[in-house]
C-alpha cells in the first residue's frame, strides 16, 4: 500500500448557501490528492499527459459524514492498496482539523492513449515508482 | 417511479485540458436535474430552505462510460425510484444528443432540520405531490 | 450594434455561504452569453477551434450592483459594439426576472493561432457574418 | 501599503480546453490571496462573518498577460493601498515560478451588515491591526 497525506484550505468559492463545501468540490479535492501522491513519486501528471498518456474517470464514489466549512484546514489521504495495471484506484479520505473524518471515497482512472483515446497500461515509471511499496 | 427530463448545454468553463468535461462538474449537473424534477411537481427546493429542511448529500456514485464535451447538449434524466422518508435517492442518466449514455448515477440525500442541523423527515408536500406516481 | 439574449438558471452549486450566487461565476455566465451570441450567427466557437483559432481573454471587468440567488432565472444580454478586428470586446449585462440590472461588464478576448500561440485576426466567417449588423 | 503573498498550485479542474486556467478561476485565486492576507493580521473573515458582517464584491478588474496552467506553482499578491472605510480594494498580481506576471486586478468590496443588507464601516479589528502599516 502506498499513502500520501496533503493539506488544503477551504475557499469561499467552494461553499454553498448552505454553508458547507459543496458535495461535488470533493471531487477536485480527491484530484488534489492524486496529483501530490503521484508527485511524492518524483513524478508528475503532466509527465505522463507528455507521454501521450491521458487518465479520464471510470468511477467516482464518495460518502459523506460531516461537512467541511469555509477555511477549515483539511487534510486529504490517498491511498493505493494494489499496483496498477490498466486502472488505477485511489482511495481518499478527508478530514478536519479535529481529526474527525468528513467524507471518504475510491476514484477509478483508466490508462487512455492520448492519441487514439484507446486503453492503455499504466507507463513503466509509475510501476517501477510504486513497485517498493508493494 | 417518478423520472424528468432537463437539457443543459456544456459550458467552456466546465472542460478541462482533456478537452473533456471535468469528471466532477457532474455533480453539478446531477443537482440540476434534481431542482427540475422538484420544479415538476409546481415544487421548489428553496421552498424546502424556507420551511427550514435543508438537504444535505450523504452519498454518491458516477459511472463514466464517455466523456461530454464544449456545447454539447445533454440530456438530464433523473428518477426516483421509490418514495423518501428521511433519505432521498435520485437516479440519473446522462446522454448526449446522439442518445448515446455518457454517464449515470445515484445521488442520496438526507432532510435535516436547518437549525437543529438534524435528521428529519421529508416535507409532506413533497410525499403528497410525488404519491402518484407510485 | 449585435445584441444578444439568453436565459440561465442559477445552479445550487454557484451560490456561496452568504446565499449569493459567488462573483467569479459571472465570468462562466458571461461566456455562455458568448457562446450563444456566435450560436445566433450559425457560427460557433468549436468551429473558430477546429480552424485552430483560440480566444484567450484579455480583460475583464465587472461591476456588481445587485447579488443573484439560487434558482434565479437571468437573463445575459450580451453585445457587440464594433467589428472585431484582431480583439473582440463583448459587453454583458445581467438581469433577473424583476428586469433588474444585477451587474454588468466587458470581456475582451484575442483571436490568437493555436499552433504559434501569437494574435491574429478575427476569422472571415465572423466578420462576415456580423457585417449586416454593423 | 500592507500586502501579503501567498503560493497556490494550478488544480487540474481549474484548467480548460485550452490547456489554461480558465478566465474566471482568478477571482476564486484573487479570494484566497484575500483570506490569507486577512489571516496574517491574525484576523479572519469568518470573523468578520460572525461579527455580523458580509463583504460582497462591488467591482472587479483583472488584465491577463500570460496564461497559467495545471501544477503550476503560483505567487498570489495580495495589496491594500490605504485603509478601508466603508469599502475596502484589494491589489492582486499573481506570478508563475519563472517570476512572470500573469495577470493583475483590483476587487472592491463593501463592508455590509448580514442582517439588514445594508452598507457598514469597516470593522474596528480591521482597521486597527491594518494602522501601523499605514
Amino acid at each position: 500500500m502506498f499513502t500520501t497525506e496533503t493539506k488544503i484550505r477551504v475557499r469561499y468559492a467552494e461553499t454553498d448557501q448552505m454553508g458547507y463545501v459543496y458535495y461535488g468540490r470533493f471531487a477536485d479535492y480527491y484530484e488534489v490528492g492524486r496529483t501530490e501522491m503521484i508527485r511524492n513519486l518524483s513524478l508528475s501528471y503532466k509527465q505522463f499527459e507528455d507521454m501521450g498518456i491521458m487518465m479520464p474517470v471510470l468511477e467516482m464514489k464518495i460518502r459523506y459524514f460531516k461537512a467541511a466549512r469555509y477555511d477549515d484546514l483539511l487534510t486529504i489521504k490517498t491511498s493505493l492498496e494494489k499496483l496498477p495495471i490498466a486502472r488505477i484506484r485511489f482511495v481518499c479520505v478527508i478530514q478536519n482539523e479535529a481529526g474527525e473524518k468528513l467524507n471518504e471515497g475510491e476514484v477509478t482512472l483508466v490508462f487512455t492513449d492520448s492519441n487514439t483515446r484507446k486503453p492503455t497500461r499504466a507507463p513503466d515509471i509509475l510501476i517501477k515508482a510504486l513497485q517498493p511499496f508493494f
